[in-house]
């Protein structure tokens, strides 16, 4: 078997010397496609094996490696090897996890990952629903879908112009924008995602999201869903969940909270406590592609509304298998119609390491962000948002002095190849800083200091 | 490396000898369940070789194996290496899709890979765009998306209610479900979901078609899209395309074109004229996962419409890299945000076998098709639909007689574990029959002779 030889030499090589490679590629879309549209004409068959061989130096060579323990990123991790295997797994034995029948082992092994997560959510893992979907994007937009299946019951039927209201979705500033992309998805209309601005600490405030609900719904707006985000994307803040869940009960607005990656946090039973309140949501969104590190992929939705989850994806059928007992067909319970079972890297990865050990690898990750502020603010950089979890968000005397912009400081950081971060905006007065995550549990201290190095020849003023 | 070599030794023993294992597993969720729960706790970490033996047991004896060459099922095919090999590296380097600065080699390959499919489509490469779905119900959503978003300038920002009109998505009653599904999630409502009936060839009737259309716009309807379908699930019928562009241009609609599984027919210079007309679809949905042979997971969407595409998925942000010159930015043109990537396999499986090698697969599969019909009304059994996909719709006497039911057939089927097949309502009038689909590429008349055998005990009254 020279082929899986290969493989497995190369998978176990590049994780290994990762820290080796250059995080960013150098390649453009000419010269990348210069060098590959001669060769992939796909008029003649190519060995399995030389084919393999260019795709994995292709890979290897010409991607920002979000693997890299110096990836400062967008919440994409190093991934475990249980999660390769899996997805291996899938593909080999191609799994269709429509329905229950068709899959047994796949669906269990999932249906216990999921009870396991909600456990740590907090839910009662025999009153909710949980799947799997293909990323945040789609666990978000289920929880517009079941908060409309749930509060109007012509929905289904009649579409959203039959409602007799305008239905909102309150988000703020910080919040994830794929809800201004399920606002359009959904038919609400991007006019219905209502935009509340943060406090100076970056958090909703409850009792002004109050008020901006009493004013819109003077306005002819009706409050459809609140979103509580738990670990924004730009800087990792926690929105004061329990406050939100009160809001929501007072105003008759379904309760979500996105912890798409925050979610992480509630693997580690020191970290837990930040997320409190996360149990009172209607629903929640949880990748287990970001802070739990599988392979891209693993996006869940979790609901206390079963009901509410079956009324808003069940179609009738005429040539898919009958149900089985007590076990849920996924096909009727999600956006989507046939899966693969996404959730085996959850459920592998989750068996190796206990719920103990992946505490401990996401402790790691928070210890290795509150020693990279240390370090900054030890290098002269200043601070500009306040979170427990890994991510740091910062500037310098310098950039705030004009002497050198953020833009430059990314260019030359990028130039040299060796570590990736980004600008961000911050808070309802859109102030621009420098953004690092910690995205690797395979991030080192020595990782940090060289991530600080290069942010310091990033300072310096052009030759 | 034990594990990958365990893994290896797997992948190639499962495929050699998949003929010997039983197609059905004798699993309940009881006996599952009291199997599993005790040693899934995830209370203590489980040696990862360990684990990957009991799932491999696991997938191995506990699941319909829709890889088999005697599975005649719903669209699920047995897969080639190359896909295997793809969903490994996938995993491995864990691209991240959502923008093409992060993964240029990744994109560039999925892009050469959607390329060649739109050319065999009969698409301009240059004029239109593509992208990889979670399924064929996320790229039939598009086509609902698009269409709104190319039919009203107003839809993005005040979504279904302030149209204007009362937009009418036509079917026929062959059609995929995934409509019914898309209507609630866009907001339409499944009453917008115009079902007309199918002539007795199961074909939808173009000219009944045009004035069921203006029966509806007189009744306050205005026809957003017709769905032609390339390959019906049950029947494997292919709707005149040419016909049904042809309404849509007079009526106004948007064509899309539901080639969820029957795309797979465009690989061959033989089967391609049965799907004529197919390139006057505004936009085109293909599985790569059905007749492609690649793992699940490998939807497609196309569409001759780029800035329809665009206006239906673009959403401002601040955290997201800016794009890269002549490139696509995924998460601008899709439901989804990130994404890994799941075009890999379908661009390596391309590349391993050419344009024309996939044209032999599934000439293979459809000429076991035929076989089978053959081999059918040999037996004694009756054939009751038509299509050159090897699809295979049959009934018996015995059943028309009432001597015994479809239901006992398939119970006492299932019952020897060997092949699976599944009931069908065909048609207008909802007539019940047995569906048996050609899905792996390595069924051979052993096979068929083999469903045969199991079919005749079936027919045989209880003891």
């Amino acid at each position: 078997m020279p082929l899986w030889t290969d493989i497995a030499a190369e998978i176990a090589d590049f994780r290994r010397r990762i820290r080796d490679l250059p995080v960013i590629p150098d390649a453009t879309p000419d010269s990348l496609r210069a060098e590959l549209e001669p060769r992939y004409r796909f008029d003649r068959p190519i060995d399995l094996e030389t084919l393999t061989a260019d795709v994995m130096r292709l890979l290897r060579t010409q991607q920002v490696h979000v693997t890299h323990p110096r990836y400062f990123g967008l919440f994409n991790p190093q991934v475990r090897e249980a999660g390769i295997v899996a997805d291996t797994l899938a593909a080999l034995y191609n799994a269709q996890l429509a329905v229950w029948s068709h899959s047994p082992a796949a669906n269990e092994m999932e249906r216990l990952a999921l009870r396991a997560l909600a456990v740590r959510i907090g839910y009662d893992p025999d009153g909710m629903l949980a799947q799997f979907t293909s990323g945040g994007a789609e666990a978000n937009l289920c929880s517009a879908l079941c908060a409309l299946a749930s509060r109007f019951p012509t929905w289904a039927e009649e579409g959203v112009a039959a409602l007799g209201t305008r239905p909102a979705i309150y988000v703020s500033t910080e919040s994830h924008h794929s809800f201004v992309k399920l606002a359009k998805m959904t038919g609400l209309g991007t006019a219905s995602v209502r935009e509340a601005p943060v406090r100076a600490d970056l958090k909703l405030d409850p009792s002004a999201l109050e008020q901006f609900i009493e004013a819109d719904r003077a306005a002819g707006w009706s409050p459809l869903l609140i979103v509580g985000t738990a670990g924004t994307t730009a800087a990792g803040i926690v929105d004061p969940l329990p406050e939100l869940a009160a809001v929501a009960k007072r105003t008759g607005a379904w309760f979500h909270a996105d912890a798409a990656w925050g979610g992480g946090a509630l693997m580690s039973d020191r970290l837990r406590p930040h997320l409190e309140g996360i149990a009172l949501a209607d629903s929640v969104t949880w990748d287990a592609h970001k802070w739990l590190s599988v392979p891209m992929g693993g996006g869940m939705f979790f609901c206390r509304h079963p009901e509410a989850v079956k009324r808003a994806f069940t179609t009738v059928h005429t040539y898919m298998p009958v149900p089985t007992g007590d076990t849920v067909d996924n096909f009727q319970t999600t956006p989507q119609w046939s899966r693969r079972t996404t959730g085996l890297k959850v459920f592998m990865s989750l068996a190796e390491l206990g719920v103990e050990g992946y505490g401990k690898l996401v402790d790691h990750q928070a210890d290795m962000g509150a020693l990279l502020r240390t370090k900054l603010v030890d290098a002269g950089w200043t601070l500009v948002a306040d979170t427990p979890l890994p991510v740091v968000c910062f500037t310098h005397p310098d950039i705030e002095a004009g002497r050198v912009s953020i833009d430059e400081v990314i260019r030359r950081v990028y130039a040299n190849r060796q570590t990736w971060i980004s600008p961000v905006l911050l808070g309802s007065d859109r102030r621009r800083a420098l953004r690092a995550c910690i995205t690797s549990y395979e991030t080192e201290p020595r990782d940090l200091d060289a991530l600080i190095e290069e942010l310091t020849n990033g300072l310096r003023p052009k030759d």
